[in-house]
């Protein structure tokens, strides 16, 4: 099973996801880091963003945070009705993008092959769904094994 | 008093915090929000950033976030023995940033106007030193007075 765009498009959490995991689909074929995320606002896709550690010689651009900066700025209005779906748990810098903008609700493709913050998010009142796809992950299975020092790099692990 | 550089130069906090200061105020003399960050790595400083919201339109770039996107790649292994060093106390976002890196210690030039993430970053191990340094102080009180709308949407609120 995969995840699949449906005819509700992005007004489902699932069709929400396939739009991340193209994204993470398309890094993956650029050499990088197969992780995407898309900014859902109002049932609207505002922005994708994937990991661009390897095609942009970046530490920071991880899915959610090149999500949010493609998106570019806005009123704490917008993030206060949006939705930052990813396919992987996030990390604790993409965490606490999430809670800095105050995005109220987080859909998760996966959280077996890397548990982020989702604790603290909780915690902070943010709504965690993680839906445990498997096309996610697999694509992450076979990263992490075919890349593991890449991998590490990106969780700050060595 | 301003915090001024000696001749230690960035081995002293100080020191290094003068190198964070001179980022704001590059940064408010661009038009920016004057928050800068230093990355110290054994005496020397590997690479200093600033809050380039308005500069660059980007909602990630805050002072520690650009920093490490100028650092670059880095193993984990030099992250471990960093400081970061900010004018301004880590909002949610730069201290996720810090603990995904496994940073060890965070500088902080005044938490006075803004106070982030200290107590998280404390509860995982990280060493927090607050300089409580009246030029950082009001460098921020003069911007906050002057730009109050521009201060809140970088701190995600209305």
């Amino acid at each position: 099973m995969t995840a699949m765009a449906t005819d509700d498009g992005v007004r489902t959490d699932r069709g929400a996801l396939a739009v991340a995991l193209a994204e993470a689909r398309a890094g993956r074929a650029e050499g990088g880091i197969p992780i995407g995320a898309a900014l859902v606002v109002d049932g609207e896709v505002l922005a994708v963003g994937r990991n661009r550690r390897v095609q942009d010689a970046s530490p920071i651009l991880h899915g959610e945070t090149d999500c949010l900066a493609n998106a570019g700025r806005l009123p704490a209005s917008v993030y206060a009705r949006a939705t930052m779906v990813t396919t992987l748990s996030p990390c604790d810098m993409c965490t606490g993008a999430i809670l800095l903008y105050g995005i109220p609700r987080v859909v998760i493709g996966e959280n077996r092959t890397f548990l982020g913050g989702e604790e603290l998010l909780r915690s902070r009142g943010v709504e965690v769904v993680v839906l445990d796809d498997p096309a996610c992950v697999e694509l992450m299975r076979d990263f992490v094994a075919a890349e593991p020092a890449l991998w590490n790099e990106d969780i700050g692990e060595d």
